[in-house]
């Protein structure tokens, strides 16, 4: 199967222009076709030793959104402390969450032990099961942005707070949580980047040939 | 920006048609352009707090290639008896690595000190920074799909291998090693389901609503 000229454009236009979006979600619902494709691009992600070791748990109901809110504002408060001074200032004027705006939240797990005990691939490096749930989470976020969807993963919430709202059993790990929604616009940067958080590197000073580059 | 119905069907394509690929590598050169192309994806991925953490070790010397390659053989090795019965003697016949024949290699490694020591969003799970390379490699994975260019990951060897061969600083972290080159043809589907190895499950069974479902 060739991939033209044009539809590689069309890949690198949906990589350069996805964001990890916090606000301006709207409440137009998500179509369960729209949802259904994305999470199929999603299961189509590669797993070590074909494992497929991901759960996706899609999140509606407003009064379990407000659980897992809760949750962020207590982690995020406790995060805000481990900044100084101006930082610190910085940080909270940040929005770091669309939790209860995003329509659909995604919360992605993984089982270590499906498929196995034994997986090939994973009997050297055994963190594989979750980096190729990390791959699907990629493939949500590509597919997401092809059809016009922000999405934005929150990472400052508890693994036990997302685990007893969602009724999680004990053997299953959190990857991440998505929220996950239509815009009224995606920015033309990354928000911290247009922020002034960090800046974006050169991409030559993360590139090394044939042996690691001293400095 | 929005994307179209066309350029969402190649991102789907894409996608849907990404293979972790271990044989079929031809000799064929990768242009810089194209390369470039591919690591500029990369670098595009979303991180944890804008930080960035990965750095990218392009492989072409074939005598690294080589010492890389003896790393794999010991692992698969040792990785081989871990399995019983007809099981070893399946995957003692699978092909798991095209490290001497693609003729690009990336090694792909976390930085966890960057842009730190207090990353946002790192601060409550402090993985994120691993999770953040991932994304950067499923952009590499579909990147070079779409330039009809086969990548596969391969596993099966040291960390310690990997940092002597390429000489990575202890501090730096080595999430992947991936082969990269033009193949003689995309099997329709992943090796591992067409070869009996596992099959791949129904995503109705790892798709849950509001609450994990109990089966």
């Amino acid at each position: 199967m060739i991939i033209t000229a044009e539809e590689r454009d069309a890949v690198y236009k949906t990589i350069f222009n996805r964001r990890d979006v916090r606000s301006n979600f709207t409440d137009q619902a998500i179509p369960d076709e729209v949802l259904t494709r994305i999470l199929t691009a999603a299961h189509h992600a590669p797993s070590v030793g074909f494992m497929q070791p991901w759960d996706f748990i899609v999140v509606r109901s407003q009064q379990i959104k407000q659980k897992i809110k809760n949750g962020f504002e207590l982690a995020n408060k406790q995060s805000a402390e481990m900044f100084n001074g101006d930082k610190q200032l910085q940080y909270k004027k940040l929005k770091l969450e669309g939790i209860l705006e995003a329509p659909v939240g995604i919360c992605v797990t993984c089982d270590r032990s499906r498929n196995g005990p034994v997986v090939l691939g994973r009997t050297i490096k055994p963190e594989m099961d979750f980096y190729s749930v990390v791959c699907a989470i990629q493939n949500i976020w590509l597919a997401a942005r092809s059809e016009n969807l922000g999405l934005g993963w929150v990472s400052i919430i508890e693994d036990s707070v997302l685990k007893q709202a969602l009724d999680i059993p004990d053997d299953i790990h959190i990857v991440a949580y998505l929220c996950l929604g239509y815009v009224s616009n995606f920015s033309a940067q990354p928000e911290l980047e247009q922020k002034g958080w960090l800046k974006r590197s050169e991409l030559s000073s993360v590139l090394h040939f044939d042996k690691w580059r001293k400095d």
